[in-house]
């Protein structure tokens, strides 16, 4: 069907979602997709720009010329716009503003990209209904209906004063039960939600889904009413937050998809594997350092896999559920009681699985000393390794950095060191040596 | 400020959103929450309790009677009156049922328990504006009226036929734009995208956010409009959904959150501990097989850890970059172009380790044949560890099992059994023994 077939192709795409489009395109080569777009009417392929993933898209907007990369820009909500342009080359941004038609437009984007990526200020869009507190009913539908051209969705009509200030919003319903005449002022609701410029995205999302909103509005240090953000926008942000975490918990440090490149793969994980490496030169430091024990407890060694392993298990559980009430900010308690809950609880758990250990080991080795060792220091090492895993995120948490970077490699290189280390230490008392 | 003293209290709490009383609910205990609810106006207690926290929510509405639990009932959305319904013990449901005031609104309610709450039918609400495609402009403006009171967002105006089949939906510009004797048949969008009853959570998220829409009407078998689906409720699946692979990942079975009591947290935690243990009994029997070895290369014993540390983190890193492509569906080849690329991918990362970890052993130990038979495993098992990593989830999602079960203990357990016995089996070969 590639060959050049342009109307046939035209109307066979016609019903299709522009979603459904963009990952055609995704999967086809750089000319081809290139002709494609060039052939989609413009109010169907800026969409489809946006829901491209970001390489095909910059190879796109390469064989695009400025015109028609701002013919793109127009059909575009300012947010949207704002995002595209933010990735286009230098050299050619002035040009591609140059060119947008609708002044107005080229205007608000230029706006918003003023503001960081990772702000409200970056997330939200121009478009918005707004009315002044001082109109009739009257005559603010005449302005919400012309206001409303430009606005794909209408969420809230927030009401601003003479300054821009945001004041309130108004009920689509109230404007629809009262008398033509009736002030603005006098049927707004003064309450709304609002988020400043500056606030940062994750904290934008919290506060949408736990007030249940789908739009808020964006304000400036000084109150005045700059923009809106959608929950669309919000959901990316959400997925986005969530697999960065899972992410990183995994060993993973960059944001990576399966179908990268083996060189991008290989930067994600390589520093983590790394870091692993010397964990392990580590324990293996820390095992010759006990050698002389080899001759007499061969079996010691046999179990430093298992220790290793069950610290790390245990580390990365505490940690998970540690970073996971710090996203959801659901935290109650101090950090010493919190420490205390997971002692008690990694106690119990080894506990449980050393009594299970002693006894495989007793009636599989025989030897019941060593086999003892072997246990008490499992209970040892787990109560440990709870405690590193609780405490390191709450930490790094404090200390302001991102406490999901402690889950996944970090904890588990950690207490792999850590618990082969009290494991040879206490097997050494215990058996007396 | 607890000591009954309810008008300050009332007066205090009067300008909190729901959702910030809801959070200081769930920290008081059970006789303080029952005074507060009580005390409270139901519009407001009402969505305060589908905020708190579900046992909180259980101890209230315990103390609460049938009559005052319809009371709370009668102010909610159906779709969070039935999830609470779904919650309270049998004996009382008929009871609480009957005694809501509104009968219609029972009805939609009743309704809504008969789906499967792991379906669209389970997420979706029965409120929703809807118009016949053969009623004129004038009268689908009455009737939107009196239909939007029981709506607490409009979000999109859906059409039906005289069989209640979904035909598309109304755009309120246009219906703001055309005469007021124009029938609805005429100006509809006929293209609606919808979802069956008997969808699951997860593909609805995934359509709704593909498509980037904010509600999405639900349809029975036979086309008939039956509730809708708003995205708010589908924030809430797409964090669910993102936590319970975290917490897979991390090897916890439950979704239990770090307040939770020792008990649920070990229930949660101990099935993966106890995986983890026999995966260490089984690493120290192979150990064990290759006893023998001891006396001669003591050496190679030290590195097991670092062996089985490495195997765990790459079948991780793997595994997390399958089970984030399957669930977000951009998966593009075959299975074995899949487990190719991350060979090689694999085969990178292992020799570029396994050369860092030549020069450290061959210079500490001063052994160049062990220290090349370290390396040489190394780089096979990061090699088969990728690949089970890579193959695990794909086999688990191609028989309908959920891939993230896959990482976290389970892939970590594996990898630590096959990489110790790979590399023991390597190293005797290399070494001659």
């Amino acid at each position: 069907i590639e060959n050049q077939e342009g109307k046939k192709l035209t109307s066979l795409l016609e019903d299709y979602h522009y979603a459904d489009i963009a990952e055609i395109i995704n999967d086809l080569n750089e000319d081809e997709a290139t002709y494609l777009i060039k052939l989609l009417d413009s109010d169907k392929t800026s969409d489809i720009l946006t829901e491209l993933d970001e390489d095909v898209r910059e190879a796109i907007l390469n064989n695009l010329s400025a015109k028609e990369i701002a013919g793109e820009l127009d059909e575009l909500d300012t947010d949207d716009a704002a995002d595209i342009i933010a990735e286009l080359p230098e050299e050619i941004v002035q040009e591609v503003i140059s060119e947008i038609g609708d002044k107005e437009h080229a205007k608000d984007i230029v706006d918003l990209l003023r503001y960081d990526e990772n702000s409200a200020g970056g997330l939200m869009a121009k478009e918005l209904v707004k009315v002044n507190e001082n109109w009739t009913v009257t005559r603010c539908v005449r302005e919400m209906r012309s206001q409303a051209e430009n606005v794909t969705r209408v969420h809230s009509i927030y009401v601003v004063d003479n300054d821009d200030k945001l004041k309130g919003r108004l009920s689509l319903k109230d404007l629809l039960t009262v008398s033509t005449e009736t002030h603005i002022k006098e049927i707004y609701i003064p309450k709304v939600d609002s988020v400043n410029v500056t606030e940062n995205p994750e904290e934008v999302a919290k506060i949408m889904s736990k007030y249940d909103l789908e739009a808020i509005p964006v304000i400036d240090e000084i109150g005045r009413l700059v923009g809106r953000i959608t929950i669309d926008d919000i959901v990316d942000v959400i997925r986005e937050e969530a697999e960065k975490d899972y992410q990183l918990a995994a060993g993973i440090s960059q944001d990576v998809e399966a179908d990268d490149s083996i060189w991008d793969l290989t930067r994600a994980r390589l520093p983590w594997l790394i870091l692993g490496l010397f964990g392990g030169l580590g324990a293996a430091a820390i095992m010759g350092g006990f050698e002389e024990m080899i001759s007499k407890h061969a079996v010691l060694f046999f179990f430093t896999p298992l220790i290793a392993a069950m610290a790390g298990n245990v580390g990365v559980q505490s940690s998970a559920i540690i970073v996971q009430g710090l996203a959801n900010d659901d935290f109650k308690g101090s950090i010493s009681n919190r420490l205390i809950k997971e002692m008690l609880l990694a106690l119990l758990n080894g506990v449980i699985l050393a009594a299970v250990l002693l006894i495989f080991t007793w009636f599989w080795k025989g030897h019941f000393y060593t086999a003892l060792a072997i246990s008490i220091s499992l209970v040892v090492v787990i109560v440990v390794a709870g405690i590193i895993g609780t405490f390191v995120p709450l930490f790094l948490h404090k200390r302001g950095i991102d406490p999901a970077i402690a889950t996944g490699p970090f904890i588990t290189t950690s207490n792999d060191i850590f618990g082969i280390l009290i494991y040879f230490l206490i097997a050494k008392f215990v058996l007396g040596i």
